[in-house]
C-alpha cells in the first residue's frame, strides 16, 4: 500500500485507538505476546533469510539484525511489563472547579499517529508497536531494509493478533522503502510525532528534514567534572563506571574535566583504573604534564567515541568546566563529583542539560533506572519531553469542561464569579517554589 | 545591532536569567511597572508619532495600535498579578528515591530564548516581556513596523529598569525590520520557542517557515453541537454567548450543528435570539426548510468569520456532527449541549480538539477563565502545550540526580537494587486510571 494511504488509514484508526478501553488494549498486548511465541518459528525463518541476504556482517551488526529465541523472550517480557503498567490515557492531570457546577479537567490522551524510523534492530519494532498500543496511538514503522523480512513477519503477527483482539484495522503500518521515509517526513498532516532510532547521523538527518516534531537525540557528548572538593576515590569509581560500564551507550562518558587543584592527586589514580579497563586516555597539555597519555586534538572535545576512549582536560575552576560543557556538550547528561554542596547545586542549576547529576554515574540516565517503566528513548529536545522518556512521551492532553449551562457573559458582567478551586489537592499550593 | 548578534547575547543572558532568585525577578517586575508609569509621557509621545505615521486607520486597527493611559494601566495591573504568582522555575515536578541516598528530582526550568513575533499591539510587548522575566527566559521581540517607536520606547524602559534591578544585559532584545523576522525564523540554534500573535495568515506564515517549535494557533473554527437530548433553552443561551459575547475572539463559535430531531423546536428559538443580537445565519438546506436564512456555501464550513455571522447545519446524528468537526474543525474548541451524559462523554472523548466542553459556552476557552493566572496564548499544537497556555508554556524541565557515589555496575551486577519510591505522594498511585 502507498505510504500516504497507510498514513491516512492510521490517522483514521488513531481515533478508535484513542478511545479503546484499558482492558481491550492490555488484552491485545497479551494476544500479541502469545501470537509472537506461537509464530516464533516463522519469524526466525524470516530473520535467517535477512541474515543470509546481509552478507558478511561485523559482530555488532549481526547482533543488531538477529532476532532469535532470546530476543523473542525479551520482547514478550517487555510486553508483560507494559500490561502491568497503568493506562496513561485518560489520566486526570489537574481538576479545577471554575464555579459551582463548572469543572475543568486536564486529561491525558494519546498524541495520534507516531512515525518510527529505525535502523536494522527488529526488536525495536516490537517495542515501539507495544508502546503505541498501550498508550492508544497508531504507528507507522520503517525499519532497516536489511531486516525487511523479519519486520514484515513481526508487523504481520502484531497486526493480526491485535485487530482480532479489538484494535482498529490499520493502526499499525509498515513502511518498506527508502522513498517511504522521505514521504513520511513530509506527512506532517498525518503523522504527529517522529521517533527516530539509530546512528547520530541518521537521527540528525531525520531532524533536519521534517517539520514533524521529533523525539530523540543525535549526539551524546557526556561530561564529568571532578571538583576541587571531590573525594578522589569516589571520583575514580564514578568516571570509570560512566565510561566503561557500557561504552556504546549514549549516556557513556566522553570527556573528563578535572579541577587543577585535584589533578595531581586524582589523575594518576584515574589513569591506573582506566589502564586496567583498557581505556585510552587523550589528554590536554596540563593533563599530559601529570600522566602519560595520547595528546588530545581539538576534534576530541567534539567527538562521541562510543568506545573505550576518553578525552581529559584540566580546568582552572568550575566556570571553565561549565564553559567547556556549553561549547562542546550536546545537552544530554553531565555529572559533577564534589563534596561541596554549594558547588554541586550551582552545577545542577547552571548546566543546561537534560540530566545533571551529583556524585552519580552518567549511566543512570535511562528510563528504566529512572523508574519510568517503559522507555521510549532519550530526548535532547527542550520541548515536549526531555531526557529519558517513558510512555508519557506518547501522550498529550485535552481540556474537558463539564458545565451545566454556564455562559461567559454572566462572568463578564459580574453576575457570576469564578472560584478557581483546585479539586485534587485543595490543601497544597498548585506549584512548589524553591 | 544585528539580530543574530542580539540572539547570541540573549542566549548568553538566558543562562543568568535561568538562575535568578525569585525575589530578584519579582523585584525587577516591580521596577519595570514603576518605570513604565514614570516614563509614561515618553511612551505616549512615541505612540502619538506612530499613530500619525500610520495615516488613516480603521477603528479596530487604531485601537490595536494605540497605547495610552488605559493600556498602561492594564500593563501594570498585569505585571502586579504576575508578581503575585508563584515562580514556575525550580518547581519540583516529581521526586523519586532510586535507592538509598540516590534521589531523582524532575525540576522545572525555563526554556531559554523565546522569540515573539506580533503585529501592531504594543501592549503585547509588555505582556510577553513580563511573562519571560517571571519565568526566567530571555526574549527577542519583533512587533509591527507601524508601532516601532512605541515598541522602542517600551523595550528601552523595560530593559533599563530590569537590568538595574539585577537582570543580565541583553535578556530582552527588539528586532525591528522585516528582514529580522526572516532571520529569527532561521535562528533555530539560538531561539528555542516562537510565540507568534496576529492574524491567522501571519501565524500560518510563521509556522510554515521555521524549524523552531511554535506555540500558537492559526484558525479557530469552533463548533457547537446541539444534541437530541439538549434542553432547547440552555442550548440557545450557550450558542448565543459562544457566538456573540465577543465575536472577534478565536474561541467564538463559527458553526452550529443541530440534531435533526431537535431542529424544528430549537432552530426557531435560536433564530429569534440571533436576530435580536444582529447575527446573520447561513444555513444548510435542511436548516432553511425550518427557518429563513442565507444559504450556506461550501466555503462557509471552513470560514472563521470573527464576526456576527454563523453557519448552521442540521445533522442526522452525533456521528455526522463529529465527522463534520473532523473535516472542518481546527482542533481549537468544540462544545456539546446535551442532557444525555453518555452522549456528552462520548463527544468529549472522541472529538480531537484542545478544548472539549459539555453544556458550557466556547468562550470559556481562555487562560484567565481556566484559572491559569497569566495567559501566554492558545495552542492548537499537540506537542508541548495544548489549549490555553499559562506560564508553564515557557517552561521545560531537567532531571537532577542527587547521589552519594553510586555506579551502575553495582545495579547491573546485582549488588544493589533500585527502590523507585515516589517521595512526594507515597500513598497515591503515580497516575490515575479512568
Amino acid at each position: 500500500m502507498d505510504i500516504r494511504e497507510s498514513a491516512a488509514l492510521a490517522k483514521h484508526a488513531s481515533r478508535a485507538m484513542a478511545t479503546l478501553a484499558s482492558r481491550t488494549k492490555d488484552g491485545a498486548l497479551e494476544a500479541v505476546a502469545s501470537a509472537l511465541v506461537a509464530a516464533g518459528a516463522s519469524v526466525f525463518a524470516a530473520n535467517g533469510e535477512d541474515l543470509l541476504g546481509a552478507g558478511t556482517l561485523s559482530a555488532p551488526s549481526l547482533k543488531r539484525l538477529s532476532y532469535g529465541e532470546a530476543k523473542l523472550g525479551e520482547s514478550t517480557a517487555m510486553i508483560d511489563a507494559l500490561v502491568r503498567l497503568p493506562d496513561p490515557s485518560g489520566a486526570i492531570l489537574s481538576e479545577t472547579e471554575l464555579d459551582s457546577g463548572l469543572v475543568l479537567r486536564k486529561t491525558a490522551c494519546p498524541i495520534g499517529v507516531i512515525g518510527m524510523v529505525f535502523e536494522s534492530r527488529p526488536d525495536a519494532l516490537v517495542q515501539m508497536a507495544a508502546l503505541c498500543l498501550k498508550s492508544g496511538n497508531a504507528v507507522i514503522l520503517k525499519g532497516g531494509s536489511e531486516a525487511l523480512r523479519t519486520n514484515r513477519a513481526l508487523a504481520g503477527i502484531i497486526s493480526t493478533a491485535s485487530v482480532a483482539a479489538g484494535c482498529p484495522k490499520g493502526w499499525i503500518a509498515l513502511a518498506e522503502t527508502r522513498e517511504d521515509v522521505g514521504a513520511m517526513l513530509a506527512l506532517d498532516d498525518r503523522i504527529d510525532l517522529l521517533v527516530p532510532r539509530g546512528s547520530n547521523s541518521f537521527v540528525r538527518h531525520v531532524m533536519d528534514n521534517t517539520r514533524i516534531p521529533v523525539l530523540g537525540h543525535a549526539d551524546g557528548i557526556v561530561h564529568a567534572y571532578v571538583d576541587a572538593s571531590a573525594d578522589p576515590g569516589m571520583a575514580v569509581r564514578i568516571v570509570l563506571d560512566s565510561k566503561t560500564q557500557y561504552p556504546a551507550a549514549c549516556n557513556a562518558l566522553e570527556t573528563l574535566l578535572v579541577h587543577e587543584s585535584l589533578a595531581a592527586v586524582f589523575l594518576p589514580l584515574a589513569k591506573a583504573a582506566f589502564d586496567a579497563a583498557g581505556t585510552e586516555l587523550r589528554g590536554c597539555e596540563r593533563t599530559r604534564a601529570i600522566i602519560d597519555c595520547v595528546p588530545a586534538t581539538d576534534d576530541d572535545w567534539d567527538t562521541e567515541y562510543l568506545d573505550l576512549i576518553l578525552s581529559v582536560r584540566v580546568v582552572r575552576d568550575m566556570d571553565e568546566a561549565m564553559a567547556h560543557i556549553r561549547e562542546h556538550g550536546s545537552g544530554h547528561t553531565e555529572t559533577i563529583v564534589a563534596d561541596d554542596p554549594v558547588a554541586a547545586e550551582r552545577f545542577l542549576s547552571e548546566v543546561d542539560s537534560a540530566d545533571v547529576f551529583w556524585n552519580a554515574s552518567t549511566r543512570f540516565a535511562d528510563g528504566y533506572r529512572f523508574g519510568l517503566g517503559a522507555e521510549l528513548g532519550i530526548s535532547t529536545s527542550r520541548i515536549h519531553a526531555r531526557g529519558p522518556v517513558g510512555l508519557e512521551g506518547l501522550m498529550t492532553y485535552k481540556w474537558k469542561l463539564y458545565g451545566s449551562g454556564q455562559v461567559v457573559s454572566d462572568y463578564a458582567e459580574g453576575r457570576s464569579r469564578f472560584t478557581h478551586r483546585d479539586m485534587r489537592n485543595a490543601s497544597a499550593p498548585r506549584r512548589n517554589s524553591p
